[in-house]
């Protein structure tokens, strides 16, 4: 893919929406197109809102994040930034798996073990969940994924082993913007074009527990799930330290 | 221990009690008396109630089971029967897992992943739950295991290791009874007197899923939670089919 050609790039068919993003074909059917949205809901869309600007935060967000993991080898979808809203990704079919990690204890890994919040673990958590709206996105093992056949063995090896190269660059990149990164959680998926497993979806505010490092104040999803109030400066927040 | 000091085991100091069964010490401290109740309960202890004769049955059922397995290279708890509902045990510190097997959809697994009831799966599922009342039994997973120090890496593969070789020993045990071997729930423990891991608690209608083979007549516990009528004929029908 030539920058010209990327640079050019236009929706041509919308293809489906999700609860943050609107996904379009584009001309070249091994690329889509990424809107990201304003919407923001919680508790699988029992809870609806809007934070104004979260869609340009966790594009721009997104794209820096994806290309510091692909300079550190991790293969991403992420192709280029066509707008403040908008970027280029390779198409893929994606995993209906979510991939979590974790660094200190918080949201349903502190209540589904009776753990207080804010417990460094002195090893990541590795947590694998069922993409499936209906279900509630339920933890799962291994031996589930192989069931429903959602992933072959090495291939959740493979997504794994990335989440924790994923997990060891944002930590320190976070860390030297004073920011603990608490947990999160990623999605992959098989190019359609040759298959590969690549990172996909996004890496945002909305994906992530960011907690600032000296106050341990929040500065992402959690001020909107838990009406903590300074939803939208949290965002800018994390873009004006991340980016530049 | 001998057959003789075994056989005039008596109760001592009553220890903790449970659902189902009490324990006692016994004047050897490396030995516990089991006595199993009528005692049933389901969906965390909401539901209560009494099946009569089922403290005889598990008691009994158990008895017949842990031998089997030991005969197939399995150590249990188990030392010897001593009345209709008690048996001696090894003392054992409980290890907070319970070890989940499947060889059929049911149950939790059938919600958790949205599938029907009864479909056979390809291979055995194995699930391990922390042990805790307070936060309903949740699924977890290695990780979990090692964050709350449950048990070290190789008891864990030891343990599942185990729970696989039980399944093989009781689905053929059973299937030659006309039984299918749908799930069960085994709980392992380290022996307080020199610590080997070994298969604990009880194997019965309470703890599996069994079904008539032609039929598919529930034969277990879940007559008792789904109110299905003829509770104690099930658990008379287990223990005719399985002991002499
Ligand atoms: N590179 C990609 N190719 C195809 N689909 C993608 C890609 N990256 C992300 N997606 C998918 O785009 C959809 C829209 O994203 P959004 O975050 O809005 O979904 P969502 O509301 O979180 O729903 P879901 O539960 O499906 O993730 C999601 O299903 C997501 O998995
Ligand atoms: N060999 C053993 N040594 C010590 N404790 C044992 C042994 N075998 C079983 N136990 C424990 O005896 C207790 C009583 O059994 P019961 O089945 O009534 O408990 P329960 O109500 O199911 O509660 P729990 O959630 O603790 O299993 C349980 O905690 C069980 O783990
Ligand atoms: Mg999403
Ligand atoms: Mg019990």
């Amino acid at each position: 893919m030539e920058d010209q050609q990327v640079s050019t790039m236009e929706k041509t068919e919308f293809l489906y929406e999700g609860k943050a993003k609107k996904i379009y074909r584009t001309p070249d059917p091994g690329l889509y197109l990424v809107e990201y949205k304003d919407d923001a809901t919680a508790f699988d869309g029992l809870k609806k809102g809007t934070i104004a600007g979260k869609g340009v935060v966790n594009n721009l967000v997104s794209a820096h994040l994806f290309q510091l993991l692909e300079r550190h080898g991790v293969p991403t979808h992420f192709v280029e930034l066509v707008s403040d809203r908008e970027m280029v990704v390779r198409a893929v079919r994606i995993i209906a798996l979510e991939i979590v990690v974790r660094n200190i204890t918080a949201g349903s890994l502190a209540k589904r073990l009776g753990l207080e919040e804010g417990l460094v673990l002195d090893q990541p958590v590795v947590e694998t969940y069922y993409k499936s709206d209906e279900l509630h996105d339920p933890l799962i093992n291994n031996d589930h994924i192989r069931l429903l056949n959602l992933a072959a063995p090495e291939e959740v090896e493979a997504m794994r082993a990335a989440a924790l190269v994923v997990n060891e660059v944002l930590k320190e990149y976070l860390a030297g913007r004073g920011i603990d990164l608490v947990d999160f959680k990623l999605e992959f998926g098989r190019t359609l074009d040759d298959g590969r497993l690549v990172l996909a979806d996004e890496i945002s505010p909305d994906t992530c527990r960011l907690w600032d490092r000296d106050t341990k104040k929040k500065l992402d999803k959690d001020r909107f799930r838990r009406d903590l109030g300074g939803v939208e400066e949290a965002y800018a927040e994390i873009m004006r330290r991340l980016i530049r």
